[in-house]
């Protein structure tokens, strides 16, 4: 069954001004968007940017769309600043299956929409040393 | 000159017991660790383990050496969690003139010495929307 993990993914950033933090990434390091999305569900809108060329892993900057949302709270709480970070996984239902026959809690018990069509999940930050964790299920090929 | 960015190269996490960090994440993931070091210059013991095959990136685990420390000052203040991305640069020192040259403050003017024998320097986070970021260029060719 191990290793689950094919990569790491992305890191989800939370920003007040996702067009400011777009071109702050622009301007500092050249990274370009490769996906902007409104995910309701969630409560962000989003945007993916490549960290070097394709497969590379992203950086996932998120604007939460009210104050009363996961990501709303997080900056009224902590500020502006890394989120989450999310890995790869072949399968999705059976990372999930496996993680939580650990006892790690999960906080999507099946796999919700994510950025780029792919499938994700979220893990409980209390069991894994204060990080959120995201497992993504690329669209397409694994 | 940009893109800058080759890769999302880790995220450092920061945690009070490594030890028990580093079996978290081999019984929830199956992540073993490649490299064990302690570097008194940043007052941490860390590990690096692999999140997928080679070249899919990193999870960093830090320990702070003592509580007078950046990471044990960030775990006073913040508890355990995410604390810094890295990203990789073919020419660290390119990477930093050009960052730099952009109006970004370097908390590091010059490389030092990271994990793996890797040159590394840190970006100040209230220039990048409160993001601690690390630029790595790997020991060996890029």
């Amino acid at each position: 069954m191990l290793p689950l993990l094919t990569r790491l993914d992305h890191v989800g950033i939370a920003c007040r001004d996702l067009d400011a933090a777009i071109e702050r990434y622009r301007a500092t390091f050249g990274l370009e968007v490769v996906s902007l999305e409104v995910n309701s569900e969630q409560g962000v809108r989003e945007a993916m940017l490549q960290a070097g060329g394709p497969g590379m892993g992203y950086v996932q900057l998120l604007e939460p769309l009210s104050a009363d949302t996961p990501v709303g709270r997080f900056l009224a709480r902590r500020g502006e600043g890394l989120h989450h970070v999310g890995y790869g996984v072949a399968d999705i239902s059976a990372a999930l299956a496996a993680i939580g026959g650990t006892g790690i809690r999960l906080l999507d018990e099946r796999p919700r929409h994510g950025s780029m069509g792919a499938s994700i999940a979220f893990l409980h930050p209390a069991d894994l040393g204060g990080v959120l964790t995201e497992l993504v299920q690329a669209a397409g090929p694994a």
